[in-house]
């Protein structure tokens, strides 16, 4: 049965969100985000409109949806303030942003004894395609722990640092926790013995003003469903060089200069990592995202999320029975919230939470060796987004307190 | 300034699409297709009451979405009569399938002195990455040739094939020259040798009826935006042994089964190779198109689309100068009408048609091999769907007759 419709009110928007008629908080931003009208009108307007294949015709259908989709790639260049739109591959999402890094790039760079350095609180994303690259290349792989506050230790990074070091593959923000990671710094130590920085900003674009220059990224990377945009989409930033020693890691159309039968060369950076029809609507629609995000303006959905944790945070400290993870701070506290109660499966806390209508996530997070290094199995996790308001935190934190009272009464 | 609208007519649904308020004959449906309105209502349909994110969390909107993705995948695997759901494989289009075949299973599976056969007639997306492969792996790519009317030797396809053999990865209509390779019988012959069958069906799936199982095809791939769907959405049908037997090419979420900071094991096919979110839009919009193409019947659109192909090719080979290519027959001649005119540039020819306000391609159409074989270098290319009609046909014919003679004042 169908039953979910929404609602943007006017001034600061705010989500409401029907299923079987029913009002429900939607609270797993940092899975998916929900997506503004906007954005789905100019995926519909291309479709009707403009719709043609682009970089292939001489004709005026095929040059129109060539401009849009290129000047879709100039939008997310501006949005990270990169030089150039040629710094912008599109991808499918974070995910594979990375898997291109560590395939076109890190397995054609690195040795053995070379040392690849991720944290301990990485997605899967950012850490199974270097243990593939260590595999292929014999490289190191890695760990930095953190602080017992969920922050990134800085110290035991700044040891491990050496020339050996090729490349320090790090989230941003981190999915689990929150937390901030100081990219700047991590890509100057990086920088000083002779490394790179990947950046896994999945969890900070929707959040934060990311400029590439300033934090003086190598690579970074996200995803166009978790900032308002359609699935599908993901942005690959690197620095020009890196981009020309890198290999294009799928093979086709569009990204060749020359075929022969037995041998190709490839077209200019960034075409050459882009073979075949690449989603030219999904484009679009993030470029629609992001004049959205530039239109409200990242600060100030910075400025707004951080109310909203900071309520949060301060509610769901004052259940007893419940672990917070992550910094206590609630600047340094982005977007996601994960907690456990005392003696309660995650999945069952979550279940309850389904019950009243809050939609959450339990589970590992994609995280397993940050599950086993804090010593849990699994985590409740809800996850905010400027379009959220006080309601949704207030209902999060007294469904939290119902669910507490009946398994209280379950196990007495 | 932005000018493009279209309708659907009732009964067999006519395209009409006006830029700048002048009616345009679209005519180049082998780069992408126009959408029904029913694939664009069933992506703003997701966005706007569906969307969460797939099989991440027991929330109730993340169950929803997940049925819808899942529920895409049902829908194209009885598309192709594929034996079950698990046996399809979203990806972002017939390329990025064609480079997970050649990546996970022919680089691991081949050794040196193997053999890997494509046609001539490849597009670049079924010919480069068999070249990655052949480099990587040692293994030799050959080439199987055409008959003077563009169909396949298959006569010197028979002589070719060895023990040595392991992959034969072929079209099953070509993008150039519209002919139709007997993918059955070749299928017979791959495996009465122990080689496996690779089958391009991004201009077929459009226009003919596929039934994997009846053509006994190992790998299938196509696209959903050639084919009413959205862009950034492929399939990839692989047999489940074959499916087992190869390795993921993207590495992170939701393909993982145990993660630890060393190493990985990976979900169960099909979902071990789609790292990440997936593009759950387009896979919905992709069964939408499917859902409208049914609605119509596979066979209806075949025998229209014949009847235009009649049509064209009797007027086309009307107009003394005029050379096509591939096969005289209409009823062998599917989708694709390549041709140019006697000392005209295939560029000159697309302009003026462009001016006439039909949109074509011209070039090498992402088959240079192919352009070499023919000894051409470049062709211009009109592309029919069933919505075309006889006026889209006449136009195109009244409009080439008009550059043929513009140039024959302009050098004479």
């Amino acid at each position: 049965m169908k039953g979910l419709t929404y609602n943007y009110k006017k001034d600061f928007p705010i989500l409401t969100k029907k299923v079987n008629g029913e009002t429900r908080s939607y609270l797993d931003n940092a899975a998916t985000s929900q997506k503004p009208q906007s954005v789905i009108n100019a995926i519909t307007d291309f479709y009707q409109n403009d719709n043609a294949n682009v970089h292939r015709g001489v004709g005026s259908m095929s040059q129109m949806a060539t401009d849009k989709y290129e000047s879709a790639r100039q939008t997310v260049a501006d949005f990270i303030n990169a030089p150039a739109s040629k710094n912008i591959v599109f991808t499918r999402s974070s995910t594979e942003s990375l898997n291109w890094i560590a395939t076109g790039y890190a397995t054609q760079m690195l040795e053995p004894e070379d040392e690849i350095i991720v944290s301990i609180a990485e997605h899967h994303s950012n850490l199974i395609p270097w243990q593939q690259v260590a595999k292929q290349t014999g490289a190191k792989l890695s760990f930095v722990g953190l602080h017992a506050n969920g922050t990134l230790n800085l110290a035991e990074l700044e040891k491990m640092v050496s020339s050996k070091t090729k490349i320090i593959a790090i989230n941003h923000i981190s999915n689990v926790l929150g937390s901030i990671n100081p990219i700047a710094e991590i890509a100057n130590l990086a920088h000083q013995n002779g490394a790179i920085i990947v950046v896994d900003a999945a969890q900070s674009a929707p959040h934060l003003k990311i400029d590439v220059q300033k934090l003086d990224a190598d690579f970074l990377v996200f995803s166009g469903h978790k900032m308002l945009g359609p699935t599908g989409i993901g942005v690959l930033y690197g620095k020009t060089e890196l981009l020309e020693q890198m290999q294009p890691v799928q093979f086709g159309g569009e990204m060749i200069d020359d075929v022969q039968q037995q041998s190709a060369t490839w077209a200019p950076v960034p075409l050459k990592f882009e073979a075949g029809t690449p989603n030219i609507a999904g484009a679009i629609g993030l470029a629609a995202a992001i004049d959205y995000i530039n239109q409200i303006g990242i600060n100030q959905i910075n400025a707004r999320e951080d109310a909203l944790m900071k309520l949060a945070l301060s509610s769901l400290n004052e259940i007893a029975g419940v672990t917070v993870y992550g910094p206590t701070d609630f600047n340094n506290h982005k977007g996601v919230l994960s907690f456990n109660l005392a003696g309660i499966h995650a999945h069952d806390v979550s279940t309850g939470l389904d019950l009243d209508n809050i939609e959450i996530r339990a589970g590992h997070h994609c995280a397993q060796p940050l599950m086993k290094f804090l010593d849990v199995e699994s985590m409740v996790r809800a996850s905010i987004s400027f379009y959220n308001d006080e309601t949704d935190i207030n209902r999060l934190i007294e469904s939290i307190k119902t669910v507490k009272e009946f398994f209280a009464n379950e196990l007495a």
